[in-house]
């Protein structure tokens, strides 16, 4: 026996239920669980200082294989690093197990070193907090410690995945000696079976009357992960229905004749006959968050009769103010089985018809096609040096069958009214469940660090030097592409309204910084190039995606005065595009 | 009236209240907070991207001037960023006023960005949070904000201080109109006395007689800031009645013959009789934390019969397990008056003896000279290069009247062990609330802008790195000298005896890391040069310490090995000093 033996078991039962990577930060009173993980022969091991950074890997690596990744810090301050990419993972609802190190209650607050209050620390951040005792002797210690250890995973994996927190007080002494053997098993495995929500024929018989009732539909679809089988089944309705349906760039949903994907450019319409005429009956959605202001604008302003959104878990958020119906159910077999039964219900009242207004689609459809016409001509057309048009020539080569990481807050917003092509295959992932710049290029270290494709970086400057530690471990991999857009500021504050008035935009908003990321490229061993203009752009572009045994860097320098022009310059345009 | 106006009157409360110093980074919720700081006429401001950089900067600004410092924060993750600053101002009783923005209640957790849950946020680590509401429609909300404004400034100033926060929901517009303007009064100050604890006459009765009767007394002080006053009325003692005075480098206690600092390499003795001969009846304590590890185990194996705690607060931590009473009183004015009505009962006893067992102190203050010695001939003898031995060469070096910001966790050690002389006129800072590596320089450049004098940030590699940001924005003082100690990973595992004996040493404890600080250094435009040896040290240090129109960077590279070898080799020769 271990002497921090249910620790052994704590692992072992991790490993029984399928997870399988772990994020470690360094530290002491951390060090049996470390040294569990790193002697348990299935599981593989990553170390990070910084836990800021480590937090955020290990939501990068968890967002790819949709499994719970184990995270391990040692107590005191530690932990609050922590914090930032917890909630991350709680609003984005990507599993993670964190596995925080502690002192025995008895320390806390006792002028003892690295010592904070961590029971419940994450507040409402993480899906369930558990701290285990850290005594042994009695039967009943064993006996919890094994049911909160599968009680703990089984809550990460069940919808809304997510986060949950499990405190561990360890007793000195930490290390084991050279004697002690750990012996894994054997544990007791509860098992959760998983199961579907399903939906009385009843229910259904009422939800499908209500579709055919309802004139102008409309599906928007938030933020998620590609997904071939939800993809087909929209598209398909898309098609046969002639039913508009809307996602920005990180729904995945593609720029493909079919899906709408510049509601952004096309929305921001006064004239309320307009506005009216596009404002669907039903309103269906799925997915998580939004980015277009303009699409929620919109709905905010003229709700539809009916709004349902699905998804396999009951938690309620009402983006659009609109919210009536919550149905629990998966979103792919929810409209797959609404295609098929109607579908067969049209068949054998021999109503093949398509639906009754095809020309709410259109409507849709025309204006995204204007839209994205609009978007193409502004930016190519485009001879002066600005940021948007050079993140248009970094999409148009991103290498099809690759990931894109997009950082907050312009890149996301510049790649969101560009959009991308269906033909690029190209994955989107942005940490929009807490918009925060604080750890997106650690989260593209992670899926860098987990998927074999090419993962590109894009990301501001200030976001990028913020996160820099991303970088700062062993483990920055071959396949990491990061471009890093150089305006020296936030220049989201001179590009948006109210802060572009203010003549304190300079010092308080703006924040100029000086630094190239160059020094910070070099010292990860990555190769770097910098750019200042769309021939050097050119020139640069196919060698920085072609493989290579170190990741690569290449920063763009812009001015963020030019930028924030032509970015107004864009507005015009749309007001002009919106007001005819 | 602006649109935010209960914003404005905080800001003037704050003024009026006498504080004048704000850390803020940028953001758009918290943009009328910013406005309102920047264009208060009393307020220094400072702009800092990073909000984990940025709340260690205010720390260190706080702990300077020993009134509360605002910090601002935007909402979403940036709030959690500022935990790790928080709890260390928790623990280590600094003053902060956080003031983060929220989006108004209604929006968390609705998948609309940059909202997380922010009530509370920061649990058991400030002194009280509170939130203001987003509408100010109702007189009695404008009460509120006026009452909780009052209420948490005079919280962060009341003993023991620390950080108090405010929540604030601020609902769009967020950016002023041209026309718009600022007034920032009137507003109502609800002034907080400040009422100094007082003991009846029976009770010092009680306590005199009690201290008299006690034989062997010893008194010890845990870390706090440099205080003249404190440090006369204990330097009397010590010499006028013999009582021990002990202290770690944190106490701010300096060398002088009379203060016992070296406690943690003589107590180290394994014989019962000779522990027993140093236990005190009578321990008093004032302060906050101990490094010394062997004192504490010392004082928790041979507790003392009475352990008195002087402090201006009644929260109660007990480090030695000795504690039987808890005296809340100012410490300077304890001793003060203790030593004067002592003094004065024992003139008109016509008893002036000194106290009885004179030889209790002669044993603390023998071994104490011997340990310092046997230190010093430890490191000068030494010829080989070694991380200890040159932080005595560069504490042999430091401007006198100036600061030192020790870095966790083994510069801080190193410090402790060697001692800093009286005449070297040191104030000596560490981040010993939470013992946290993640913001140690920070904190130092906010102290560097803060005082005039020289500081010196004395930093190992990880926490150098860890916390870099700090040198990340356009304020890094011209005082300001960082010194490095680099050796490429988390030493201390090597040097502790728990992980120095696993096979995962290097790859999950030490970590080795590659980078040097000169591009660190260089992008923060600072002076840099390096050193290997101690010739060059010697050739490097009086230009380091001169003044300059730019803050310099000193690295010290050794090799991990040879530290935690020539640390082995000074664990024989203290073992063989207290078995002798």
């Amino acid at each position: 026996m271990a002497i921090h033996q249910h620790l052994l078991h704590l692992v072992e039962l991790c490993v029984r239920k399928g997870i399988r990577q772990a994020v470690i930060s360094p530290g002491s009173r951390s060090a049996p669980l470390t040294l569990a993980l790193a002697r348990h022969p299935e599981i593989t091991t990553r170390v990070v200082a910084d836990e800021r950074s480590a937090g955020f890997i290990a939501v990068g690596i968890a967002q790819q294989i949709r499994q719970p990744v184990i995270v391990v810090c040692t107590s005191g301050s530690a932990v609050y690093n922590l914090a930032p990419a917890v909630a991350e993972a709680y609003f984005q609802e990507i599993p993670l197990l964190v596995l925080t190190a502690d002192r025995p209650k008895e320390w806390t607050h006792q002028l003892d070193g690295q010592t904070i209050y961590q029971t419940d620390i994450f507040g409402k951040h993480v899906k369930q907090s558990f701290e285990l005792p850290a005594d042994y002797v009695h039967p009943d210690a064993r006996w919890f410690a094994e049911r909160v250890s599968n009680e703990a995973i089984n809550l990460a994996r069940t919808e809304p995945r997510g986060p949950v927190h499990i405190n561990l007080p360890l007793r000195e002494p930490l290390y084991p000696t050279a004697d002690e053997t750990f012996e894994f098993g054997p544990v007791r495995v509860i098992e959760q079976l998983s199961a579907t929500p399903a939906l009385s024929p009843e229910t259904w018989h009422r939800l499908q009357d209500e579709w055919e009732s309802a004139e102008r539909k409309l599906i928007a679809v938030g933020q998620g992960p590609h997904d071939p089988a939800l993809l087909a089944i929209l598209k398909k309705i898309s098609e046969e229905w002639r039913i508009p349906v809307v996602g920005d760039v990180i729904s995945n949903l593609p720029r493909n004749g079919e899906f709408i994907t510049q509601p952004d450019v096309f929305l921001n319409v006064s004239d309320t006959k307009i506005r009216e005429e596009r404002r669907p009956d039903l309103l269906i959605t799925c997915g998580q968050s939004f980015i277009s202001k303009q699409f929620k604008l919109f709905l905010r302003s003229y709700p539809p009769r009916q709004h349902w959104q699905i998804q396999p878990h009951t938690r309620l958020a009402d983006p659009f103010q609109s919210l009536t119906r919550l149905i629990p159910y998966e979103p792919t077999a929810f409209f797959e089985k609404l295609f098929s039964d109607i579908d067969y219900q049209r068949f054998v009242s021999n109503d093949d018809e398509t639906d009754s207004d095809n020309s709410f689609q259109e409507k849709w459809q025309t204006l995204d096609r204007k839209a994205t016409r609009l978007v193409k001509r502004f930016l190519i057309e485009e001879t002066v040096f600005h940021e948007w048009a050079v993140v248009q020539r970094l999409l148009d080569a991103l290498p099809t069958d690759s990931q894109l990481h997009v950082a907050n807050s312009m890149p996301v917003r510049y790649v969101n009214l560009s959009g991308l092509d269906e033909n690029q295959r190209v994955e989107v992932f942005a940490n929009r469940g807490t918009s925060g710049i604080d750890g997106c290029l650690s989260t593209a270290v992670g899926a860098a660090l987990t998927t074999l494709k090419t993962v590109t970086a894009l990301i501001g400057d200030v976001a990028f030097f913020y996160d820099r530690n991303a970088l700062w471990n062993n483990l920055v991999p071959n396949n990491l592409r990061v471009i890093v857009l150089n305006n020296h500021g936030g220049n989201i504050f001179r590009i948006i309204d109210g802060p572009s008035r203010q003549p304190e935009l300079d010092a308080y908003f703006e924040t100029s910084q000086p630094l190239s990321a160059e020094n910070t490229a070099k010292d990860a061993g990555m190769i770097y190039r910098k750019v200042t203009s769309y021939s050097e752009l050119k020139a640069a572009l196919p060698d920085f995606f072609t493989e290579s045994d170190r990741p690569k860097l290449l920063e763009i320098e812009t001015d963020r005065r030019t930028n924030a022009e032509q970015f107004s310059r864009y507005k015009h345009w749309v007001q002009e595009f919106n007001s005819n």
